[in-house]
């Protein structure tokens, strides 16, 4: 069992990040996209970058640890902010600490019901758009939808605009035209949302980054949600509204989508 | 040295709570009130509570590791999320970890300098007001503060309100009556901020929790900050502008609560 020292800034602080990678067959998807998620979020942080070498090494070793190097997995990458001391100064230098696991994946749902969360994203805040080791606020709103008899959280941000899911980023078609939350929503910046806008985008699609109110997703001709492990996945109603099922060009996407990745 | 498993959720998703507790030759300042609001943060969080006399064994186990029995240290306890698989779902039961660890406390700073971060508060989320694991935007908030030269940074929330600093509540003297943020604004609620707001009652002032913009703070007759550490250290400045140093009434209050805290 892997540990890490209780002086790790991961814990004490929730300075860190983490990349969810699918693998499949033991071929791990976007994986470079991934890397540059993950290099891209220690610039934000001021934490050196993880060698992609000992990433892939660690992911491997992850995947055969479980037993997972064939089927369908997710693999977890983990680069914590390493030792501090007492309070909130880094350490100097600061030398983050790389983990890997692996776990089998679900298949992905066909649908998924959303409930709007109390909680807004913060989009002051960088961490808004990276996955960071600070994921509380996300986890109590996947709580309070699963509460609210959901399956995911929909969050906006204090204007009201719709942002990202708990975990997940979000699309739908409104006036005919492919619309998502802008990044500064506090839209975490997705692996499969950007794989998504180019594909939508060599589909013929209009595609719009917007700020929206709710009413906007409420009144679209249908829309899904992305992420690494559940590529495109319909949504069904939003705080017990039924939303409009995808068209067939929005399905011709989200096929597109799921192949893309997996 | 102690460990956790990679796999607690304190670490993953930055899933628990601390508190930090000043001790003045062993004694444990304002111990009760730290483990009650340990207690209604594992409320909010869904987490059950850390049993108390666990928690004072392992607070006393800290000071003698470390050997400071004697002097001024600051212990923290860390209570985490406790171990859970991939994803954000919590699992059940929740068997989170308790951690103690023990560190000398500088002496308190005679005055601080303020410089106001770009990360506001999330007001809507219940994490403003507790002491997480997720405390990553307090980390760079800090870290953008000392780069600008200052020594701590202050926060406001989305509506432009006053709030708190990284790591410390904040008052001061308007219209000859002491303000501090209301804990809508995002803020910390902290054991020493609730400590001074009876201490000033005591005192005579008339006391007002405010929603209120940083020209209230920027105009004020004297201001300071609180914290279990630090319990009431005078603002000397914010963004450069120099602040009136606390008059006598002032003063005698931030001494008192000095005295009361240690």
């Amino acid at each position: 069992m892997q540990t890490v020292p209780a002086s790790d800034r991961g814990l004490t602080l929730g300075v860190g990040l983490f990349e969810t990678i699918l693998a499949v067959e033991g071929r791990l998807a976007l994986w470079e996209a991934h890397l540059d998620r993950l290099a891209r979020g220690c610039a934000a942080l001021s934490l050196p970058p993880p060698d992609r070498t000992a990433c892939a090494e660690a992911a491997r070793a992850a995947l055969e640890a479980a037993g997972l190097v064939t089927g369908r997995a997710a693999v977890r990458l983990t680069w914590t902010g390493g030792d501090g001391a007492r309070g909130l100064a880094a350490p100097s230098p600061t030398r983050p600490r790389l983990l890997a696991t692996a776990s089998p994946a679900a298949p992905p749902l066909a649908s998924m019901v959303l409930h709007t969360s109390a909680i807004r994203r913060n989009a002051s805040s960088p961490l808004s758009r990276l996955k960071t080791l600070s994921y509380l606020d996300n986890v109590l709103a996947r709580a309070e939808a699963i509460a609210a008899g959901a399956d995911e959280a929909l969050l906006c941000d204090h204007a009201g605009s719709v942002a990202c899911a708990a975990a997940a980023n979000i699309f739908w078609i409104a006036h005919g035209e492919l619309h998502t939350p802008a990044l500064d929503c506090g839209v975490l910046d997705g692996v499969v949302r950007d794989v998504a806008l180019h594909i939508a985008l060599r589909h013929g699609f209009t595609v719009r980054e917007v700020h929206a109110p709710i009413s906007s997703l409420l009144a679209c001709d249908g829309g899904f949600l992305t992420n690494s492990l559940q590529p495109a996945v319909a949504i069904r109603s939003l705080d017990g509204t039924g939303l409009s099922a995808p068209g067939p060009a929005l399905l011709d996407l989200m096929a597109d989508l799921r192949s893309t990745v997996s």
